[in-house]
């Protein structure tokens, strides 16, 4: 197998499949407004490499339909692939952006699933644009909403990653029943708040590890049932705070120690889940745990499902995600947001340390 | 969860059932010969703290037999247990031993399943005695194999550790199929030896790593088909012997950088096993690698099996492995023999490095 030399990542899809820009005459008349695209053409610093790119729209091929992107995150793991630390290198030059949500301006007449004016999921690479042209196939269309206010609208934009990502560890592992703990670590991620916010929908209790103080609050407050600070102690901490309760499931994004005290903390038979490396830190596990407690370690990477997944499964995944997010029960924090002319402070921004929620590509607010 | 503070480990079983001593009178003529067992009071260096007790033999209770033992093998988790390095603590007094074959003497009259003169598998704890007393149902009956040879006694006394935690771990982690490959450390060892010979009659692939040189010729004899020494580059020497083919699952008793290796060493989605930590050594392990390459990690302990697997999955695992073992196809090396008098060199011969084979307790040979 290939090693990878990434030292920090977060779980996230990227689609193989670029959206290409919308670009030639001869469509409606606001396909042709100014239609911007953010490109890379070496990897590196974000700000520095990224490009603030224009082209002319063109007219859709068969099967095509122009989407107007509404919104559109930036993800740690977008950084990390501008910056060539992600476990697949780009192809250059390379647009970023995998996600996000959009308004369906014009279709080809072969398009027959899709509409003008409905909104759809953008999942795939290259989000951080104006317009998006690409085959109807691409995109997943949303139930009718209503008129969606614009805090709907960008939670939806961050559909397809985070909450994907928490939907599906919390499903695919181990079989949970209401009353029965979890622990997670980064749980002050977005990846995190999904979490608990979907645990607490199902019933499950989470313990819930950060790495530093101040954050009980935000994450009770999402439906959190305990919050710990991860430590030499965290495996005690843990057992006293769930009094010594199973645990079937752990969920880490950190790595290093923060892993092995969350799969030391695991009951036998339980399952360890590795879904990112935000520590850079490898992990040190005494096998005698893995044969006596039947420790069971595991991967998640999203883009992988993506890959694999049947339709069914992903419009079943989906069919629970965008209700949830619809109603509100699951959200996140939106730090700021950005229209794709100042992608380089959007990126600096969302390097920072200290923010509070995403930073967001809003392409086409006012 | 309990952090278990052993150092080295092989798989095995330890019945939590311990036999008891054949002892008082009224039973056949043979039953009342001098009736020997292994007993320690206190955990320690098992050449000082085994002792060879006698007591006389009782009659049967309701249900029981009385089995006279014929072979019965010192595994290294019988050593790891006497001297308190086990991942289960013996209750003080303890008799030792976990496995062996037996001929059935005398059966009390509500143990109609079992015959005088039957062969019977031994599968608890405290094996290492002459006689033994139990109830029918703790002990396997073995089809009618004729008049078996002593070498073949021997074999079988060493079915129910060895061959099936080699045979449990091809068959329940991965779907195996002709032609594919696996890998294993400790190639050289007795289960090693075993996993070789079931995967071979199954046509699978074997890469056999071993520590040290001069292993080969016996491991392909076997029916090993790649040989190769452990070290820094054993991945690229696992990859250039294969031609780089798939392999889905890794078995590793070694832990240390061994583990990382076989672990490194499996294709997308396969499985590494820890079963044995002889090098003593923690495992590390890059957590890229378990989420980009879906890499899973499992333990093997054979004891849980026995507690928990139906009779019916027990009776299929002892249905494929006795016929295999009776017709030759497994088969390990045996080192020396001794009878329960001598318990003291045996163990000290069993702890010896060098050895070819296992050390066998064969109680009553002349």
């Amino acid at each position: 197998m290939k090693i990878f030399s990434i030292v920090s990542i977060l779980a996230l899809v990227l689609g193989t499949t670029p959206f290409v820009l919308a670009q030639s005459s001869d469509m409606p008349a606001e396909a042709n407004s100014s239609l911007k695209y953010v490109e890379f053409s070496e990897m590196g610093n974000p700000a520095d490499v990224l490009e603030v790119k224009v082209d002319n729209a063109r007219a859709l091929k068969s099967g095509e339909v122009r989407v107007k992107v509404l919104a559109t995150p930036i993800h740690p793991s977008n950084l990390l692939q501008i910056s060539g630390n992600y476990g697949i290198a780009p192809v250059l030059p390379s647009t970023p952006g995998s996600e996000g949500v959009g308004e369906v301006l014009e279709t080809s007449a072969e398009a027959t699933h899709l509409a003008v004016g409905q909104w759809v999921l953008l999942v795939g690479g290259g989000t951080w644009r104006d317009q998006i042209i690409a085959p109807a196939s691409s995109f997943i269309p949303l139930p009718d909403l209503g008129t969606p206010s614009s805090q709907l609208i960008e939670q939806l934009s961050m559909t397809a990653v985070n909450p994907l990502t928490a939907f599906l560890m919390l499903a695919s592992f181990v079989d949970l029943n209401e009353g029965d703990w979890i622990v997670h670590s980064a749980a002050n991620s977005a990846v995190g708040g999904y979490i608990i916010q979907l645990a607490k929908q199902r019933g499950i209790k989470t313990v819930n590890v950060v790495r530093r103080e101040g954050l009980a609050e935000d994450l009770m407050s999402k439906g959190g049932d305990v919050v710990l600070i991860d430590g030499p102690d965290l495996v005690a901490q843990i057992a006293s705070a769930t009094d010594s309760a199973p645990i079937a499931l752990a969920l880490d994004a950190v790595g290093g120690e923060t892993f092995t005290r969350l799969a030391q903390s695991v009951s036998y038979g339980g399952t360890a889940v590795s879904y990112g490396v935000m520590s850079g830190k490898a992990v040190t596990l005494n096998p005698a745990m893995i044969i006596f407690n039947d420790l069971r370690i595991r991967g998640f990477w999203l883009s992988k499902w993506f890959e694999t997944a049947s339709m069914t499964e992903k419009q079943a995944a989906f069919g629970q995600i965008i209700p949830l997010i619809a109603s509100g029960v699951l959200k996140a924090n939106v730090d700021s947001r950005f229209t794709v002319s100042n992608i380089k402070q959007a990126v600096e921004r969302a390097a920072q340390s200290g923010r509070d929620g995403k930073v967001l590509i809003v392409p086409n607010q006012q």
